[in-house]
């Protein structure tokens, strides 16, 4: 329970009950992408737009799963370096794949899947 | 008046003052965009993903101009056509000078620049 | 000849072919607007954010015309100000009203419709 | 090392040599984190936009962080749920304290940060 309240201290929850509500969430996403109901989240990219075959790679693969692509944001963070991020909503399966596919293209410095919700199923 | 107030109607203006207004801020930011003060706006632009040297120059193209560029956003529109919004703050001028830099780009199919403002000296 | 070749210039286009290109896609699009085929488009609105019924109100009309949005980009352009560009596809009919109804919520300091396409009938 | 290929298998990681890059690029991007320098991500919140006053707070704490908030990307996901996707950069400190802030806004049904790197000083 003091390892809980440090928790929440650093966290900047005002008390516990706030706490124990977002853990209970966190439960109950991960049980919406494990049981293949239809999930929401985003897709993270960090890589340099000067390798050309990776951006085309990049744009192929979108296009392929374009079905579950919502959009994406686009940000240049310096001369080299790109952030993108894809919004997706669809089958957990599918979201995992086409976050696996992009990750895995040569040249990508770091990406990530933010697993999250439709909303619809939580209060 | 008459033709002022059939384009009231027809734009769902709820009545002439607001018509008036939206004419008068249309004429400041004009003003604002000639007098080459800081404005801000978007870039549209449609075209075919692949063909594959315009997705590298068009991100070229942003990258060179990086300082103005805020974020763009990517929508799949089918799996062939893109829709590529581009927010922008800064100078008319370059704003314009990017604006016909990625449209002048062969195969972009549509491209646009949307004046507008960085809304400091609008009330 | 010679208005169209300064219209060329300070357009950065190459070459006449390039300018004549534009201008017949202009006419092409503009077509599309008015049979009411599907179009694409970007509403490009200024605003407050201080002014909280605003905020609420432009979120209510989004939601209402929820099917013809696909994503929309927000920016803080300083403390007060922001950029919103909402990415639309559908009915121009629908597209027009949903931008009109957005210029309209009171507080609004600037409001534009960008007309674009699904690049469908474009090569 | 059977568990580990097991892992490789599951992520559609083509070889050993790619999924090791991977779990180096996981610690470096933990260790910028860690260390204080400035990093990139994206904070995911789910929420239901007729709960008028988590609008407006949402819209608050943003402007409040806004150094540190390139743009945001809005998705309605229902008539009642949204989507929205904060591209932070700067300090690791100030983005956990803003998605902190941003997810125990009451009526927020879900909130993650996805922790990321401007890419600077990764191959």
């Amino acid at each position: 329970m003091e390892k809980f309240d440090k928790l929440i201290e650093s966290k900047s929850y005002t008390n516990r009950s706030e706490a124990f509500r977002d853990l209970i969430r966190q439960e109950l996403i991960q049980k919406q992408w494990q049981s293949g109901q239809e999930v929401a989240g985003a897709i993270i990219l960090i890589y340099d737009h000067h390798k050309r075959e990776l951006v085309n790679k990049l744009m192929d693969i979108q296009h392929e799963f374009g079905g579950m692509i919502i959009s994406s944001q686009h940000v240049h963070l310096d001369h080299n370096n790109c952030l993108e991020i894809i919004a997706v909503k669809g089958s957990p399966k599918e979201a995992q794949k086409l976050a696996d596919s992009l990750k895995s293209v040569k040249g990508v410095k770091h990406g990530t899947l933010s697993m999250s919700t439709t909303g619809k199923e939580i209060e």
